[in-house]
Formats: structure tokens, C-alpha cells, sequence
């Protein structure tokens, strides 16, 4: 079997604007278990949204991006339903940047034989493939970009802000992420940036020039988005997954603390995840556990023990066309950032 | 806090007829994850129901019923999906002919103060409420069922369709799944009948009569249920959680076997669970496993790793609006059981 | 690859008396999540050691008796820590009664070629190996057995008692579950007895005598064990597993107020399990969940979130090395029923 | 309710030390499910530590250093078992040094009220409990040792050094993991460092002295790993939980093949998590998964799905009572880094 046979079917990204899911939130509304947690989760979305003060924080961890959610998330961004992004690098570099480059996922099986797939440079999450040659291509991009930057220490936001420009003038596919945050000022943290694809790249950058390069700080990350938390006080977590970025932007309460400013509690908090609260790690922790670190307000909050590709599509639907977004502006938080 | 302020908002069933799930489905198909592995699912579903040689097992474990899904099982008879039901005796008695008689679920709180809840005779399932009182009335009918058959052993089947009998002379909701299954000629088995609301008016009825009372027969059901198999030939399995049901719909394979009748293995087969295979239970065991005890060919098998509640209404909306139900007719197995 | 190399390491079931976990268990109770739960389950499943009024019952699902358990099982009866048993018909035929004859599991993987193992009569429990052929010898001896008895309707219970008897002069491996329950009168309910090895044998045994022949009652199962309950007044569970088992043996509260006897709840109770309760089903339900139906107490009540075979044996060592049993008696509840 | 009683029972780490498993690890081999896992694991583990050239990797993520097991760790450092550890922030700085501070972690109740918890400056961990006030001194260690180094941007492992130097005058608990590991040149890298209680102190650092500060460099990281993986060549991995430091070690070897080096996969490999593979997040993603990257050889590798807690004391005890650790030196990669 030759590499092109396992490659055959692209990953397409839902749109949410195609499909009305009204009817259906509406109902799983008077369900039980998973079907209201679901509804309830969009209820308090949607309730963010007409929040008019309320700052919106999306967080990404897992690999909704390469599953089908990528154009969800642009979506939201387009629409207004959120004003910073909090991700894992893989999500944002490995997945997003690389799509905009001209690259795709493709349906793979679970089952599939991995001494095969390695043997072809293909690389398997669950049930997708990669062609790690095109990853490659990604990492060498990355790099290209560190390179002609001015040496110093950057935030992961202000590199992605490089690569959404980067973007402007070579992207493939016009509707990613990066390039849509960029262009909307949306800022977007990868507090552990370099555990991805970006890392590739970055590593290479700093071996070639050992004396003048780069580097990632990780703490103007976390002052970056204290600062912005400070500054919008009403805030709400619409969360994937956990992982460290869940973690870092309900840290962002407490660091405030730390610097002296008083900032009230993430007022609305939304999580879909499949990790298992009973092993006490961050992922998995419910948002009652964070109230009682002080982060995060429990009138509204839900977790939903789901796989996001399963749900996410029908809340995002919901709040699409319920339309409350479109008195919202964008809140333009790089712009503040940048000054 | 008295009763009723508990038992306020009741659990509204999902109709998958008043929405069209058509356009999501399609899209999940080339997405990752649960999203594809439901519409996977979907997909054979359909292909059990565009075969027209298939009888179509449905079986119910778990609490789906009491939380929103009941109308989806009932709507999935009336129109042809299901030729026969395998399920716990909750399901049947505690939820459907419970609902049947005129009671209510009811909208609760997973964090609920379970003593409190204790205090005022309301049952908790994660986050849904009974009335115990109610409870008790749905208990004491099946006594009085029990009371006016003639004694002997019957199979769960024979019981529940006296059960249907009941209901079509005094059921205050008409469109229950007894009921409806009753009036078609599908036929429920319920292989651990007595685990559920039945066994109390059960016992009560053999304490009151000793000498002359009725008994369930779990051989004749697994008899009649095989039969049925031998029969058909051609079946598929939709199987709603796991439990007695999933392992006593795989077995007939096994048990034609044993009494000299060759049949072929399940040839379609679905499950939707949250369980984890990772501990060797038969609830969470995959169809794969399931093929290696010969009861489930693995061509057209698809585990959904959901919360039912969740999935189970795109799915069956899916294949209402696709209507190739339209041409299968009723199987009416009960009639051949009967004869 | 012929059959036999795939049945060539048998399964050795674990000896809790031939180590001792006092240590590990002593420390456990000071450290945090599923350790320091196991700790208080062990304390608890003392605690009811230690009162001496009262009835422990043992409820056993999934394959643990397959996996290495079968023997923890047999030295719980034979150590007076166990009264009664609820299981599941499976491991009480399947995988008791059927090493009992003188058969075996064996090791497998759980990414075994299913189509290969099936054309070997070989089935799989997640990474463990049946031979199939010899299943079908346990099926024809409970055909055996049912054909000797005296046509009427047997209780589960009672038709183990049989099983047990017809051990005690073929057995080919002596220290059985089954056997040592016969031995030492504490009675085995199978409430989806027919859900088992045993169904085979037992429709069987009905087709071939259609006219006269036995059938199991699982109302006198209920009744039966209600009885108990009420006659022990004391009781505490300890859960392997949920499943019918777990539902069957909590109901038996409920049973009892049915019948007109007030009984207390269960005052201790102990569930090892992977389950999720977060779908609703009751294998996964919570015990303060339970609580509200008013089956359990919740003053001694303990989820231990494992796959049992890893935690199992550390609890009953250090029960076992404790030596509280010793001071107990054997109940002899089947002498009671038989009476 | 005051603080002090709800901060009474201390957590006691578990010391493997004290008690020998063997016996139990060597029955569990010929058990099944996660009982045979764990065994695998073990031999596993000490077959890496048998290889002579083998270098080991120990990966920390979630919060079994707060529940019990910190002493596992340090006593795996000292006694030969461990030569780099890639961990979460929080288990080095929140957990580890807070502990090296003279503070304790407490036994608490995964359903507490959370909002009372919360008025006393209690931290929540499942059911465990940490003071954040302490916790507060321990981010202000961190911003001290930050304010006395030189500017500059250094990796997490030279700050990590440097915690460890200060802990040397000024620890109150000797035996810590960062002090064992800087008196043993065992080099610990964060890759997301700053999601952490160092976090805040760096951040409070940086707030501080806007143009003279230090940063922290997670690429410099990555390539020092790199560095080791290279000139290790050949290595293990034993893995707590997933997350970032998960795949951070996974990812050396591509890291090393983009350098233009040509190095082996891990050849050796355990995870031990709860979590569930079927989303497609790496936390969870399987060992053949990783193959399929080129990451890690599928010859020795388990994965172990349990509640660490539950079972890493046992492994660990039985690879300490085996002593073939007693062979190795201390490869002191440290040292290594630093020249």
C-alpha cells in the first residue's frame, strides 16, 4: 500500500452557520445528563455573549482542530463570540498554521497498524492522519519566521501575531485561525508553545544562531493576559478540553491578586472534556474545585463530559442563530496589548 | 422546602421527527472522533433498516427513558426501525409503563442533598427526580396484573405484553413504548425483569398467594429470543448501553448453535456507551470481542463512546428524514411467538 | 498457529493470604484520590467484619473471577468475611463452575486478530482466553444437572445449591466458589441467571422436554433474598462491580418495605468499579445516590474508582492479616431458606 | 468552622521502602486487566534499569506529588532509577518546593463546599486540601530567587537548578525532589513552566523590574532534552499522567532527526493514567499511537490505566526490592548540560 492510499479523505471542518441547531438545544433543554449539561453549557455561552462587558476566553486543548472543529473556532472569532484565545501549541501551530499553509488532515482508522503508518511517515492521532513530511514543511516555517525576527524575548502571543502577518501575504487557505485572530485583533497565548510543532522550529532557529536569536517568554505570557483580565474585569471561559491552557487563564485571577489589582472571579465558565475528575489533575478538575481556589464563580458554570467534536457543533450552531453576538463589537484586545 | 418544590419541571422527551439532523450527520462523516464514529453508526443503522431481510434488535440499558430519549424508542417502532426490544426492567416498568400510567420524571440536580431528597420520597438518577409514591403505584399494578393471569410460568415477553393489554384499557399516556409495542406486534424481553419496579409487585404478588401464584421464566425468554434469531437470519443490533440486554441479544447466535440450528452472527451491530473496555465487563466490551465469540460479524459494527442521550437524537432524526423505513413493514415477531 | 499456542499460559488466581498488605493498605489511608479511598473501603469492609450482626453480602460483575480473582472469592467464604453472594451468572457458571470442572483461563492480548481466535474457538475477554470447546462442556453439564432435577420452578439460588452438590462428587478442582458456598451454606443468587453458560444448558433442557422441565424463578430469587435482609436487619455490601448484582441486593430495602417490614437501609456498602455514573446507569450510580432511594446509609459508604484486580487483593489481605473474622461465625443463610 | 479544623490530618507520603511487593507484582503477572498492566509495567521499568546504557525519563503531570507518592519520586532519584525528569510546573513548584518550604498538603473531601473552603483561603485538589496562604509564600520564594539571578533567559531546568541551590541553605524538609535532584545532578525540566505558582513569582519579578528581568526559556529547554536524547541514545520513559511533559519527551527524537541527528525512538515506555484515548488529546493517546510518530518502540512499552496512586507503590517497590538499580551510577546529566 503506498502513502497516497492512506491520504484519500480529508478531514472537512464543520460549518455551523449551515445547519440550525435551535430546535435541538431547545429540546435536550427538558433531557437529563449529558443532552441539558449541553443545552445549560449553551445557555451560559450565550449568556456571555449578551453580557456586553464580559471579555470571552477560548481555551483549546486536544486535537478538536485537526478533528473537524477548526472552522468552528474561526467562526466564533468572525462572529464575535470571543476576544483571546488560550491553546495548546499543537492546536494553533501543528494544526491551524499548518492547514493555512495548504496542508490537511485526513480520516485514518484507530485500528490502524502504527509500524505501517510509521513506516510510510504518517502520523496518527486516534483516528486522523498527518503526512509528516508537510509537518516538516510547517516546522521550517516556524523557523523562517523566528529567523528574520529581531532577537529578543517574545511572548507566544506577540510570535503568533508574527505568524498571522506572515499569513497575510502566504497563506493557502485565507480562513485560518491565526490569520483571522490577527486581522481581528484577537490575541492568541500558547503558554506552552514550544510543546509543538513550533518547537521544531524554534530549536533549529536558536541551534543555527546560537548568539542572536529568539526566545519564547512565558511570563510576559502570563502577565500579557493578567493584564487583559485587570483591564476587562467581566470574564467568561469557554473551555475544551483542559490541559495547561484551562489552567493558565483561571491562574490569571489569582496572579492579578498577586500584583495588587483586585479582579472579581471568571464569571461564566463552560468545559467539555472526557478526562475523569477522580485523579485530581487540572484537566479533569470541575469548576466547583476552581471556586474554591478562587477563580472561578459558580452561578454559571458547566462542565460537559463529552467529546467535543460531538457537541460543540450543535451549541456553537445554537448561539450562531440566536444572533445575541451581533450587538457585540470586537473588543480588540491585541491593540491594547501592542500599545 | 416541601415535595413539590423538588418535582417542579418535568423531562420533556426528545421528538426527532420536529428537527432535521440530515445536514449535521453529513458533516460529521468527515470529521474525527465521536462526531464521525456517530455518524458511522447512523449509517449502519440505516443500512440494517435498508435490508430487508433484517429484523432490527433494539436493546435499552442505562437510564435513556426516564431522561429524554423515551419518545425516540417509541417513534423508532411506529415507524419500522425496531422489530424486537431487549431491555432492563427498568426501562420498561420503572420509566416506560410508569410514564404510561401517568407519572412524571422530573428535572433535578446531580449535587442534590441525597438526604433531604430521602426525606421527602424522591429517588435521584444523577440529575433527574422521581416520586417514589408515584413508584409505588406502578409496583402495586403490576401485582395486580400478576394477580389476574392465570398461574404459570411466563416468559418476561408474555408478562409485558399483558402489560400492553392493561395499558390499552387504562393507560392515561397513550404513546408508550408498551403500548406501541403491544398494538405492533414487536415484542419486549426483559431478561432481568425483576430487577427493576416489576420485582416488587412480583414478590408481593407470590407472599399473597403462596400456593397459586405466576413466575417469569428467563429460559422461555432466552428460548423465544433465539427462535426469533433462527428465524430472521438476517439482525441487526442497536444497542443503547450495555448490560443483561447487549449479552442476551449476542448470545442466541451461541444458543441456535447449541440446538443444532446454524445462523450466521449478528451482521450488523451498534453500540452507544460510556463504558470503559478496559476492566473486561461485556457492557464495555467492544464488537470486536464480541466477534471472537462468534455472536457479531465486525463489517458492519461501530461503538460511539457518548452519553446516549446526547448522540442518540441525531442519529434517529437522521434516519427518520432519510426514510427508507418507508418500505420495510412490520415484522410482528410477537404473532410468531404466540403461535 | 495452532489452538494450543494461543492456550499456553493459564490465568493463577491471586492468594491474598500468601502476602501481606497491612503496610501498604495503613499508609494508603494518609495519602489522597482512588489510594486513600481503597484504604477507607478496606476499613469499611472491616467495619462490617467487626459487627457482629451483621449480614455481609458479596456482589460480583464483570470477568474479575476470569482475570485472577476466583480464589480472593473462595477465601472470603472460607474466612467468614461473606454471607451471601448476588452475582452475575457469568462468573458464578461461566468462570467458577467452570475451572470447578477441571478447565481454564488463559492469558491473551487485548489487541489480539479476533477472525483469527474465532476460527480457533477461541473467545476473548478484553486480554484474557477461553476455550470455547470446553465452555460447551459447562453448558451441557448444567443440562445435566437440570435434567435430573424435579420439574418445577427453582430459584437461582437453589439450582446453584445443586450445582454445588454435583461439584462435591465431580468436581476436578475442589476449592470452587460454588463449592465452598454448598460447604459452608451461604447461598449464591443469580438474578439474570439464564444470562450465562447456564442459559445454554437450560434451553436446551427445555427444548428437549418441552412438556416437563425446570425453570428458574427470579421472583423467588427476590423474595429470598429479601428475606434475609429482613431476618438480618444488619447488612453492608461489597460491590465488585455494578450491574444487576447491585441493583438486585440494594432493592432488597425497598422489597422489604413493600412486603410490610420495616427494614433499615444497608448499613455499609463498598463499590469497586470503572463505571462513569455520569450516564445514569445504575451500575455507576453513586451510593449517596442510593441513598436517596433509601438503600444505603451513607455513613460508611465508599467508591473506589479501579479495575478491581488491582486493588482487590490489597483490600482483603488486609482484612484477611487483621484477623477480625476470626471472631465471626458462619451464618448459614441457606439453612434458613431451606427450612 | 474555622481553618485550622478543616486543616487537621496531614498528607503522609508513601515509602516504598518500607514494605515489599514484591510477591503481590509477581502474582499480578498471571492475573488480567489492569493487574497484569501493572506487573508488565514493572518488569518493564526494570528492564530499564537493567539496560546499562539506558536513560531514564520520569514524566510528572497531575497531582500525586500533593497525594502521597512525593516520596516516590525523591527515593526513585536516590536510589539510581531516575536520570531526568520532565514534570508540570505544579509538581515541582506548587507541590515539591512548597513542601521543601516546611508547608504540608492536607486530607480533605472531594464534596466539600467549596464556597466555605473558599472564605478560608483553602485550595481544593479532589480531596485534598493546600493553604493558600503558604502557597503565597512559596510564589514569593520563587519572585526572590528570580530578583538575585542575573537578566537573562534561562531554560526552566536552570531555574530549577538555582531553587535547588536555595534549598540547600534553606530547605526545612532536606529530602525534596529538587534538592535530591540538584545534589544529584538529576537535571528536572518544566516545560510550562510558568502555569504554575512560578509562574506568579516570575510574574511579579518581571511587574517589578520592567527592563532588567530574567525569562524563561522553553525552547532552550527542548533543546537541552534534545541534547540529552542524543547523546543518551538509548532511553525510557516512565510516565505519570500525560500532558505537556508527555509529549515533550516524546518529541526529542524528531527534535534530534530535525537537528540533523539520527537517534533511536524510546525504546522503553509506561504511562500510568485515567485517561481515555478516544478523543485524540495526547494526554491519552496510547503508546502504538506514538509509534506511528516515530516516538517510541511498541516492544516494551504498557500502558496502565489506573489512578496512580493506587499502583505506582507497588511498582516502584517491587523494582527497589529487585535491586538491579544497586548496578547503576548516576548518569548526572546535569553536569553534562552545564559545561
Amino acid at each position: 500500500m503506498n502513502k497516497k492510499k492512506f491520504l484519500r479523505e480529508t478531514i472537512k471542518h464543520i460549518d455551523f452557520k449551515s445547519f440550525d441547531s435551535t430546535s435541538i438545544i431547545d429540546a435536550m433543554r427538558d433531557m437529563s445528563f449529558t443532552s441539558r449539561d449541553t443545552a445549560v453549557a449553551t445557555d451560559i455561552l450565550n449568556r456571555m455573549i449578551k453580557d456586553k462587558g464580559c471579555t470571552i476566553f477560548l481555551t483549546l486543548a486536544g486535537s478538536t482542530s485537526a478533528g473537524g472543529c477548526m472552522q468552528v473556532y474561526v467562526d466564533m472569532v468572525k462572529n464575535k463570540m470571543v476576544d483571546a484565545i488560550v491553546a495548546t501549541g499543537a492546536s494553533i501551530v501543528d494544526m491551524d498554521f499548518f492547514e493555512a499553509l495548504g496542508f490537511k488532515h485526513y480520516k485514518g482508522s484507530s485500528t490502524a497498524n502504527d509500524k505501517e503508518l510509521r513506516d510510510h511517515y504518517i502520523d496518527r492521532i486516534y483516528d486522523t492522519y498527518i503526512d509528516e513530511d508537510e509537518l516538516q514543511v510547517c516546522d521550517n516555517t516556524i523557523k523562517k519566521i523566528a529567523d528574520e525576527l529581531k532577537p529578543g524575548a517574545y511572548s507566544s502571543r506577540e510570535f503568533i501575531r508574527e505568524m498571522g502577518l506572515y499569513l497575510t501575504k502566504h497563506s493557502k487557505k485565507k480562513d485560518s485561525l491565526v490569520q483571522v485572530c490577527f486581522e481581528n485583533n484577537v490575541p492568541i497565548f500558547c503558554p506552552a508553545f514550544t510543546d509543538s510543532s513550533a518547537g521544531f522550529g524554534l530549536v533549529k532557529h536558536q541551534w543555527d544562531s546560537p548568539k542572536k536569536h529568539i526566545t519564547i517568554d512565558p511570563v510576559k505570557d502570563f502577565m500579557e493576559l493578567t493584564k487583559i483580565k485587570m483591564k476587562a474585569k467581566t470574564s467568561g471561559l469557554f473551555m475544551i478540553g483542559g490541559g495547561v491552557p484551562k489552567n493558565f487563564i483561571q491562574d490569571t485571577v489569582i496572579c492579578a491578586e498577586m500584583l495588587g489589582v483586585d479582579v472579581p472571579m471568571h464569571q461564566y465558565a463552560v468545559q467539555i472534556t472526557v478526562a475523569d475528575p477522580r485523579d485530581g489533575a487540572c484537566s479533569s478538575s470541575t469548576l466547583k474545585e476552581a471556586s474554591s481556589w478562587g477563580k472561578v464563580e459558580t452561578i454559571y458554570e458547566q462542565m460537559v463530559y463529552a467529546e467535543a467534536t460531538s457537541v460543540l457543533p450543535l451549541i456553537t450552531s445554537y448561539v450562531y442563530h440566536k444572533g445575541d453576538w451581533k450587538k457585540r463589537k470586537f473588543q480588540e484586545w491585541s491593540k491594547y496589548l501592542d500599545k
